[in-house]
């Protein structure tokens, strides 16, 4: 084990670039974790741990069973050098690099028989919202969320903590729009795109087999190849001020309808 | 018109004071409002301005319908001026200060004999949280969020910043426990805790009469008076890794099932 105690080590300032910058992630292909739950959940997802940072009186690690199988890096850090590396305020001590894993959509394949419950968003931009759908696809037991055209990364810091970890454990592939509508024609899944006018109710629709929701931007909505690809258009009526609704709370009243109608007797 | 161009005045010191300091908002019944669409629902929902601030460079100010009836103070600010003042990046060259309106249970009735749709929050803690839920509460056309216990108050900037304006739109009241429970009594409303287990799916309950939402705060859930006090108890049946739900998509789940139930054909 090796102490870390100064914030301009070699390890230290290429966690705080993977930490920052979406361009390294995508170019270094890994990507940074903190927290007790949130580290558990990336080990229990699978995701290959190479680096491990810990500040010693922080953390309490007896609840995160840690790799035996294979070697990682383990550094002790001193407390400002911890501070500079730490995303959040309340903080639990440790933090560690991860292998990503692949999302394409050409070698994710469903091979279950069951009736899919699938989420795509269209280029969500903001990483909170898009942790929030990633938590609500978590509780639903979502099969899979198919980023579209998305600018934001799934391993964005901001999304993994709103998420609580959940954008790591719920199956996701990421694509072009072309490439995600091939991905569910491949799995025999049916689309309705979510609008804000001139559609179905959403609760008139039946849910019950394949189902994929397909959500538009928080400033712009879908574009129209999902208006025009996809197999049907519904709306969640609003009798309000506003006009719009989050996405993150659209996504789950979809959601859960669905779930609803697969679990009514 | 005056013109402000120093960020010592007292009308923006006290500006100021409204918008960060919620004991200020309390003992002053006043409260800031920032933004055009903002404004214009603060003015729509029939509170009562006091005073506007604007930088002239900045907005277009015709969409706003703003008081004949009465008088109100009108500043322009500088640019300087107006940075101190504005709280959000985006800014729109418009602030002011309004009146609050009373929110006591005691003298808060409705009096329509339709079936109501209630929410009834208890303490929750963050703004943005609050906001959200009033953002779908004007979708839903709730017809009133009940605060119970609740330690943030509605003319939180953040709160009115997350609801897009609709915190000051949707019919609320705030007091204790007690004083909440008895407007449910007085207007005949069947109350519905919310929890985590132990209880029946919410999609097995009949929400077609009146019928409140009882939701509990982000890191506690509810208190043992509404699980005590509740008509019953009901549960979003959860299947992932993680066991909560984010309080504004639990809230916009039920509320879209009771308009749900209540459209179906």
């Amino acid at each position: 084990m090796t102490l870390l105690s100064s914030t301009s080590n070699k390890h230290v300032k290429d966690f705080k670039a993977l930490q920052e910058k979406s361009r390294f992630r995508k170019s270094e292909l890994r990507f940074t974790v903190e927290g007790v739950r949130e580290m558990s959940i990336a080990l229990k997802a699978g995701y290959h741990l190479e680096k491990l940072f810990v500040q010693p009186e922080l953390n309490d690690l007896s609840s995160i069973e840690f790799p035996k199988a294979y070697p990682y890096e383990h550094f002790e850090v001193e407390p400002k050098v911890y501070q500079h590396m730490a995303y959040r305020a309340s903080t639990e001590g440790i933090v560690g690099v991860f292998k990503q894993k692949k999302h394409d959509p050409q070698h994710v394949a469903i091979t279950s028989d069951k009736n899919l419950l699938v989420l795509v968003l269209e280029n969500i931009e903001k990483p909170g919202n898009l942790g929030a759908i990633f938590r609500t696809a978590d509780a639903a037991k979502v099969d899979m969320v198919c980023l579209a055209n998305c600018s934001t990364d799934l391993y964005n810091p901001n999304c993994i903590r709103s998420s609580l970890g959940c954008c790591l454990s719920v199956p996701s592939i990421a694509g072009s729009n072309e490439e995600i509508r091939e991905w569910l024609h491949a799995h025999n899944v049916r689309s309705y795109a979510a609008t804000l006018q001139n559609s179905n109710p959403y609760f008139q629709e039946d849910f019950k087999t394949s189902t994929a929701f397909v959500m538009g931007s928080e400033a712009n909505g879908l574009s129209s190849f999902w208006r025009d690809e996809s197999s049907a258009s519904i709306v969640i009526p609003m009798q309000g001020l506003i006009d719009s609704m989050n996405v993150s709370v659209a996504t789950a009243i979809l959601t859960f309808e669905a779930l609803r109608q697969r679990n009514a007797r």
